[in-house]
């Protein structure tokens, strides 16, 4: 088992959860107040209660060089035990990724990176090269236009069926999972059929309209676990006013709490 | 026609160059000195031999925030008149895209941004929607893994004719173009059959091995122009001593007539 994978099933048993922060701020949504602040104490106040944090690069970059000073200073608060993901969705030429690899897993010091499929193996190959660190492929995404091209018909089979069949062949090292939207639990179960031992992100919960318990029953591997389910705006943005960080808390536990029943009915 | 596309003709006919310079620093392979004093005098040397510049973010993040700051400088001396491509290969959900296209065109400054196609329309639109901006979505990329999912017959054509039509679809705003790599000629060439109009970037000359005449004649458009030929290592990395500057002006005056001669052949 890969490093990835034994820190993701200890966090997952250490704090009974499934459950992964999506870190996206939008200072729009937020109190007002500096992003890394916001972010820090939102962590502070959820730690115990996930497996994962995934903070979205584009918020950051949105914010130029502050943003990413705040990104910083979060990578700085969240708990060593609790696995980080990069969203950053990359994927470029070979040596061009290996830039990108090294730069989410040695510069920044995350866990696990999201990428694209693409682009195709030379373009994933340097993130899995990391054999300790995880690398989350894209494969059927939780947003509205991603039925343009991962469903059509490739070969025989929709893309994004292609795509999963493709991780399973390159999983040499067992650090690759998937990215399978909430928004299609029906197409989530084939991904699992089709990949039973791979590790699944399932965003789209909240904000996204997803179906919680129908993703959690689609996505579990045969020992009732393998999914990271993630919510960001429902858990970020759940109170504007002083006590936003515990209003975090409260979602969080709840989003918790309908996960594992999900998973245990 | 959009602002993009008036600004890249305009370039083209006043620097007489489809050649764009890509901007992919590497300390491994520079001079040793800093990357923002490398990467400013090449442009230097090389503003009236080019069309474009494209950085490509993954060097600069590869160098943590030093890297972001070299890239600011690089941003100030890039001529007003030369079109700059953010060459970062985005793609996420909606609102998600809407904070890149911000980083992209707002806080960067960017004509140009590079999108990758696998998530759909919504993970496009929001760079589509700055009018006066220009979108390049990866169609045939120039990598040897690109065929794995590239070449798929999807619904009775390859994937990357598929990705071609919906770009002409989604072209509204007549800025749009695609990523069509120079190593594959004859599949460039579908690609202009398919898009007659829109605008080809095309890297992988140089390092990559491409076929510059060949990519050059099945990219060019019917008014003869249409295509930003790009070459990244090649130039760059043309001394390693302290006629750098000069040596990467040597190259790319070299390839601004190569691709000159091909297009009038």
């Amino acid at each position: 088992m890969s490093a990835f994978l034994q820190k993701l099933e200890a966090a997952t048993k250490r704090n009974d959860s499934m459950l992964c922060i999506g870190l996206d701020p939008d200072p729009k949504l937020m109190p007002e107040m500096p992003v890394a602040k916001f972010l820090c104490d939102i962590v502070e106040a959820t730690k115990d209660l996930v497996c994962a944090y995934k903070p979205n690069f584009a918020f950051f970059e949105a914010m130029g060089l502050d943003g990413w000073r705040a990104l910083q200073e979060v990578m700085r608060v969240m708990a060593k035990d609790v696995v980080t993901i990069a969203d950053a969705k990359r994927g470029d030429i070979g040596n061009t990724s290996a830039a990108y690899a090294k730069a989410t897993f040695e510069v920044w010091g995350f866990d696990v990176a999201t990428v694209a499929p693409y682009m195709g193996y030379d373009s994933v190959q340097p993130f899995i090269d990391y054999k300790d660190k995880g690398v989350l492929i894209l494969c059927r995404t939780s947003n509205p236009g991603s039925a343009d091209f991962q469903n059509l018909n490739a070969g025989g089979r929709p893309l994004f069926e292609q795509v999963a069949l493709k991780a399973n062949e390159w999983n040499k090292h067992k650090n690759i999972g998937l990215v399978t939207g909430a928004t299609h639990p029906d197409e989530l179960k084939r991904v699992r059929e089709l990949c039973p031992d791979l590790p699944l992100l399932i965003p789209g919960v909240g904000a996204q309209d997803g179906d919680l318990v129908a993703s959690v029953k689609a996505g579990l591997d045969a020992k009732g676990g393998g999914i990271i389910v993630s919510s960001s705006r429902e858990v970020l943005y759940a109170s504007k006013g002083r006590d936003f960080a515990q209003a975090s808390r409260k979602v969080a536990e709840r989003l918790r709490a309908e996960i594992q029943q999900a998973a245990k009915a």
